[in-house]
């Protein structure tokens, strides 16, 4: 069977794993890269050799381009002309832009966390809502902490019932390398409720869900503690076996070592992940206790990798490359090697 | 009537603050300060001209306090024996070997949240069990967010009936001056429950309380998000009417600029509070929400000088100063200033 | 003798602190202040009870003032009607809009160092060149940064000739309670060589200066480090001695207790300054080494307070309250409370 | 030629990069790692599924070991006994210890710059004193930043003769992942001159060096700035020529984007360097300036990894692989692909 054809706008943060994600996927070939400038990720691309084609978003910055010596292979234009579906990792604003050019042409598109929903024909996520992405020629993948979020409420919901959920969202203010998205030493409140509370709603309109953000001034990883009310009284250790099973999600405890959302980072940097990322959300086992019937827990959010898997999905979605949610997440998993160290326990 | 007459062991940051508060109740005198060491706080009180008198808890260090030319009044248990109560505010453990010196003497005593609970007769806090605290010789009060937390859970109960909170603790680690309680870039977990929601079931036993704390790289001042659930459905208005109305409650939004925990810090700056120390605890009103008949609100507490208020009470409940819970706490609040704003709204 | 009235434009972080300098100035007189908004110290000029009048410098937010119960005494065009000099502390760009006003009234300025050096007729520093400032019309003063730094080359250029100095900026990068300044888990370069050794170049143009400047994600105080190359060989002793006898430079050490530049902002508030504020700059003895013939050492600039007794000199010399260099500054000195420590060692 | 036969001790942040940087050398055989408990990096190992052997350094957990499902292919004294050289990264204090037994079994060992000099026979550099450590037993290596900052200043001695430097190490204050070694908001200061100073003249007893170093809040790489006397005067084109020459210094400009410290990581890891890691320290073509006749300029160290290259460098000297000194440093950059981006420019 042919490969699906697939290309990335913007290689900054997502855009670069988006690329590693689709090139590590045995079903999908990565057709180019397109961004506007020769910013330190097209520089770093350029010296490791040009292993992903390279495209130029804007012909007025070509002059930049050649200068800083990256090969150019064409307009972004021509890239969109050769690929099935494009992912969309420009920034916020920019996609709702290109789409123009994307519903010119004819193709697929998946628009990242950051657009407004209305971008795309579906708000999408794997596991939670698989089936309405079959087809679509637009999808908007849920943000960081959304995704992470709903995998462990989709979790629990498949599992026992959820009815309500309130959250806490501890949330790193930026990623290693920014300089202009900074906060220091202070904590910053959004107004409640939070849009991953409202997106959460949107995605599973069953249940209640409401949350407040708070900004930390950290950059490996948000931690969101959730209040959840299931349908019935559900123990700490069926909850835990639950959460256990889920491909995407990695139990851990602060006694082995899972001191805090660092500890998530460090870890990846030593199984030799690329880029020091991890695709799993993590959940501490000596998190979880019971307020009332209610069951309270935390889990930390990897948010520069953790959308790629369920963006993998989303072409396999509207692509219609696997009908079935559990037959597709599964082969998603299988390519990114998710999953492998739940045969070692 | 004759004040009464207070000692304060330990001059660190709680016991500076205690001093001060102390110093302004006009029903009280502050007989003096012990400490060991030529610390910067010290120094301090030297180069302001003694505004405290100094006593020295180790003989060992009196050829150190005379090198910094600190002029001594005695040893600490000179100073214990002109007192009627002492606030010990040394560091965890001290305050425990302490009390056989007070014991010996006869004296009444309140130690600070790092104790342990058989330190004292009583677990104390000023709004929520004031009666409990009545002629007791030993008081220990609850630590810098159970106080804050309690604040706001004892108000809610009072006016509705609370059943049960989760809570989620995003904690300060150090204050502005410490060099080793640090993290970096880092959030790190504590094993749930925390101590705090334990803490919360001694002082309320009819409430259950459970929670999570993530430790976070800042130094003013922690905040607490509350799931909480009441007797009845109580809404949003109903819920900030009842927190405007306590005078230990700031109710504030972040439409007037008060963006995070360092907006507290730099208003109490801006207002010319000593030290920029604040003794209410603030709220968010753009914080509150529902979780189905559930309320979800997040408060901020100024860990330096919470609990010197709710340590004035105290002095009042073992030293049967006043009766009645409301008599007693709005003495130390005329005395600190507290709740004045409220006229202003 | 008539004291000279001042006014104080933007209320913020500098023009606060600017506010309260005059306030203590024997033969001065705080008109009011300005500002356009009710911002959080505006709003807390109301609650201390409007110790200074509030004036409005912008009428379209009149009524966002009246809202908040903000007493409004006039507009800024009133209030400069009413001063001899206005001490400008809006944001960069708009005391040079603001200058437009001060000329067709006819009245003094002093512009702080966000400004650019055109808005003025004389950069200046009370130490350092006061004579330039005598009856001038407009001063532009110094940045924090530059004004701490040229204290202490100028301290050591009339006690011993300096030749040149090669500086290294370690900047705090926020003020307390500032959100949207930050940098977090970063250090920031800039382009070297830094203004402020340029600016120094300006004041000082006898002296050859160059620096590096890195930002790091810190609040409390920046620190630079020189490498000064005096005219003769001086010793580290020397050194010490002639910074000691400076009104404006507080000597300490490591081994007292002052490890960083958050030990000055501890210090300041145990010492019960306002605001937890400190007008001198720190100076480590413990860092003073030679580097062949040149020396080493190690200053901290308090950024919120430091242009304070600078600003306080200005108004001295273009108002001609005193011809000579060292009666004024001893005369802000006296009423600012600097100094007097040095008689307690 | 038979592979030199290489152990290593400690299996943490340096012993894992000293593994693999042992791994990638062509002549050299990495025998295995030795640690004495199942941390996340030895919990790591095994979720990679051994690529490297592990060895108990202590008996005592080997029953931890066991319940980890951690494979135990001896002891480390079986370990050393198989090598031709041991590779000490414990933590400070037990490498001292270990080396009875790396004495007891003849063999030699190098050791990481924790430990204190007297723990080995030379204190080693590979570029600028290669030689001494010909043949030696033990060699002790310098500290992250004396090794890159040492790599500036051979560079520039051995083209234009060095004769003094001060120096003003802004230093990173823990590792991403890292709990317990932090600072919040805070700069702390440490007694100058600076150990690397001293450490620097022991290397290069021709130059005089002393400095400062200032603890920050952060953990990607420190930035360190030097003055610098040549023994002539020396422009700053001809001193950026010669650093561009250099294998392991990597010259970059703010404008291409390398803003500061974490740059350099997010480079890194955009490279899809193993762990995100840089063998090169940074220097900024920016920074370069002049202070009368001396050099300015400033450095990045990647604290993780640096000391790595020079590592290597000590085995080849001590097993007497290569006699002469650039040989061997350009066989280990060439084994770890360093300089290689110097034929793109």
């Amino acid at each position: 069977m042919a490969k699906v054809k697939v290309g990335v706008a913007g290689y900054g943060v997502i855009g670069q794993r988006l690329a590693d994600g689709v090139a590590l996927q045995g079903d999908m070939e990565l057709v180019g890269v397109a961004d506007v400038a020769p910013t330190l990720s097209v520089r770093a691309l350029r010296e490791r050799g040009m292993p992903y084609a390279f495209y130029t978003a804007s012909e007025d910055k070509r002059a930049e381009l050649d200068a800083c010596h990256i090969p150019v292979s064409g307009t972004m234009e021509e890239l969109v002309k050769k690929v099935d579906v494009m992912l969309d990792a420009t920034s916020a604003g920019v996609g709702a832009k290109n789409k123009e050019l994307y519903a010119k042409l004819g193709k697929k598109a998946i628009f990242q966390g950051g657009e407004k929903n209305s971008v795309a024909d579906v708000f999408f996520h794997g596991y939670a809502n698989y089936e309405k992405g079959l087809g679509a020629q637009f999808l908007k993948l849920t943000s960081c902490n959304t995704t992470g979020l709903i995998r462990s409420v989709d979790c629990m919901d498949r599992a026992f019932g959820v009815e309500k959920v309130a959250i806490t969202i501890i949330r790193r203010v930026a990623d290693p390398g920014d300089y202009h998205r900074g906060l220091t030493n202070a904590l910053q409140m959004d107004k409640a409720p939070s849009h991953q509370a409202l997106d959460l709603m949107t995605i599973l309109p069953h249940i209640e869900a409401t949350g407040i953000l708070v900004h930390t001034p950290v950059t490996h990883g948000h931690i969101i503690t959730v209040v959840m009310t299931t349908k019935r009284d559900v123990s700490v250790a069926e909850a835990v076996a639950a959460f256990r099973k889920h491909p995407r999600i990695r139990v851990v405890t602060i006694a082995e070592g899972f001191q805090g959302n660092s500890s998530f980072f460090r870890y990846a940097r030593d199984l030799g992940n690329p880029r020091g990322d991890m695709y799993e959300i993590g959940l501490w086992e000596d998190s979880v206790v019971k307020s009332g019937k209610d069951l309270m827990f935390a889990i930390n959010i990897p948010q520069e990798s953790v959308t790629i898997p369920e963006t993998m999905d989303g072409i396999r979605a509207c692509m219609g490359m696997q009908k079935d949610r559990i037959v597709a997440t599964d082969t998603t998993n299988k390519y990114l090697g998710m999953g492998k160290w739940k045969d070692l326990a």
